[in-house]
């Protein structure tokens, strides 16, 4: 007996990062900040009162947007709430595509895209992230939505604002820039969500401000998108106390920026040291780094290998077993002692390969 | 310059309960307990670490599968885990329905349903909730997805379960029986969901546990069905600080069912009263009651009238400017002291009319 339809039933559904329960691991596998978040938070956190809680929470996070507003000098109704950058997605997903109505994004880029694609039963066209004419391509491919993860995961590579803007012009359909990682990056693309009524960006509170435990995502858009838009959230989509505490978090710049300017440090400490390894590391615009392995001698021994060595030793990080990207692991910048212990590993087993 | 769907770009989006922020107000419109959660509940939010924070939360919420399980004697595999029950409506209208596949419901219900078929681009096949024939007319419209909203919202009234059971039997497709109101009624549904691999029992924590502020719902079915939902469901789709909070909540079984008898008391007592008043008022299985206000000569006046005098009053209820609706208004159950300032003000109203 088959209830489901059929692409639901034929799809596979997402696979996110292993999330074990244990306290004495290196958990560098999903892109989590190791520092904890604002004391701040935790002190909204502690306040939000019973009376609060029996309550339904503000359907527009009327708190966080007035927040958000001031840090960013955006309108506040250009802002839209999400139960983390991924409802978002969805939302964008439900309100633009359909089956004559397709999805475009260049790859190897977050994968979440194409599962969403499948569940809305849209077409996706691909494009590829190192094409000579990326913009030229993406906008030939007249999609109803187009989505450009910038910085991209899993590359930790960025395309320039100016980029992008011409993009928006040529194109017939929306862009959604997924800037969930923008927080570690040289640049944003902010202004394109102000001058183009076809932008929308997205943003996180998960990385950058150490909350991917309270589930808080936003966009930023001009009214005509945002209305849309509303139309799909659901109500009550974020809770009050997600709410509180992403406020406390934005609202505290000079604690945010302090934590993302450790986690750059270490990244570069991180990449220098993998590369001398010997892996191959891109200078990451992330909170992690892209280590290709192909230069280690290490063919027959495999990718996949290293990853499983490393979770023996209670050492997470990721590894995706799909073309382009088999050889090559995803590591989260962690702390200087988590960081250190990778490297420590690393040095291990790559000693018993050679 | 259009770049939503068609459906999107037609519809209106659902309209939320209005959520003034002010403390001093009688707000009885959105079905909220009136009476705070346990104090476990807060405890638990309290104790919520940084470390927990920054890091994603379960995928499965199973702190609170394993709670759920124990309580209400169900295997933890069969429970589903949604950002309020509308998450879980939601996942269902995207597992079972499209274009080719419609939904069918009781009318008068929950008119969120047709806002999500609406979203998923679905027919809707309403049935009227006083058929003679109930279960016979929604086993024939052979629909992907029926739900039963059972106790109703805005009627209040219940089916049997013996009913539902020959509907689950009869039936093609999947029977999703919305119980967000059952802790407030004589019986539930539950065996069901063990016994019918097609139906799929909805939960709430917003109701009976005093929790709408905190955005947790959940589903129980046959893992077939779960397994399936899986899929669409967002990979963390509730927070950290929720699992905790709902946790807390369904462990506290005793705080629970004293609350929800305080509720079923003011309910019975506010029944009369309004009944003494001249409103028709039905026997309410849930938090909310129905008043009938045809019989109190007003025809001139109008219920809208009333709702709005009392809004004057900073006293909120629910109206539906809706056939079969507009004569009627949905009062939430309060505590003593908001019943009684309710009943004060519609005694000051209805003195001005006749």
């Amino acid at each position: 007996m088959n209830y489901f339809r059929e692409n639901i039933e034929k799809m596979a559904g997402y696979v996110p990062g292993f999330q074990p329960d244990a306290a004495d691991i290196v958990k560098l596998n999903t892109n989590e900040n190791p520092y904890p978040p604002s004391p701040d938070v935790l002190e909204a956190i502690g306040g939000v009162s019973a009376e609060r809680l029996r309550r339904y929470p503000q359907p527009l996070a009327d708190d966080f947007r007035r927040a958000a507003s001031e840090v960013l000098a955006v309108p506040a109704d250009h802002i839209i709430c999400a139960n983390g950058g991924d409802d978002l997605l969805t939302m964008c997903f439900r309100a633009f595509c359909d089956g004559d109505r397709p999805v475009a994004y260049p790859v190897p880029t977050y994968t979440l895209y194409e599962t969403l694609a499948r569940l809305q039963g849209c077409g996706v066209l691909e494009v590829a992230l190192d094409s000579p004419d990326l913009t030229g391509d993406l906008a030939d491919t007249a999609a109803a939505l187009t989505i450009v993860c910038n910085p991209n995961a899993p590359t930790g590579s960025r395309i320039e604002q100016e980029t992008l803007a011409r993009l928006a012009e040529k194109m017939s359909g929306v862009l959604l820039i997924d800037e969930a990682y923008v927080d570690f990056a040289d640049g944003d693309c902010l202004e394109l969500a102000e001058q183009f009524d076809n932008v929308i960006i997205l943003r996180s509170m998960s990385k950058g401000y150490s909350l991917a435990g309270i589930r808080f995502g936003y966009g930023i858009a001009r009214p005509g998108l945002i209305e849309g838009l509303l139309k799909v959230k659901d109500s009550y989509n974020v809770d009050v106390v997600a709410i509180g505490a992403a406020t406390a978090a934005i609202r505290d710049q000079r604690y945010f920026m302090e934590n993302v300017e450790k986690i750059k440090d270490q990244r570069q400490r991180l990449t220098e040291k993998l590369r001398g390894l010997g892996f191959e590391v891109n200078q990451s615009q992330t909170n992690f780094v892209l280590a290709g392995c192909s230069g280690l001698g290490a063919e027959g021994f495999g990718v996949k290998n290293i990853y499983e060595r490393l979770a023996e030793r209670n050492i997470y990080v990721r590894y995706f077993d799909v073309p382009n990207l088999a050889d090559k692991l995803r590591i989260t910048v962690g702390t200087e002692e988590q960081n250190g212990k990778l490297i420590e590993a690393l040095k291990g087993i790559l000693e018993t390969i050679s």
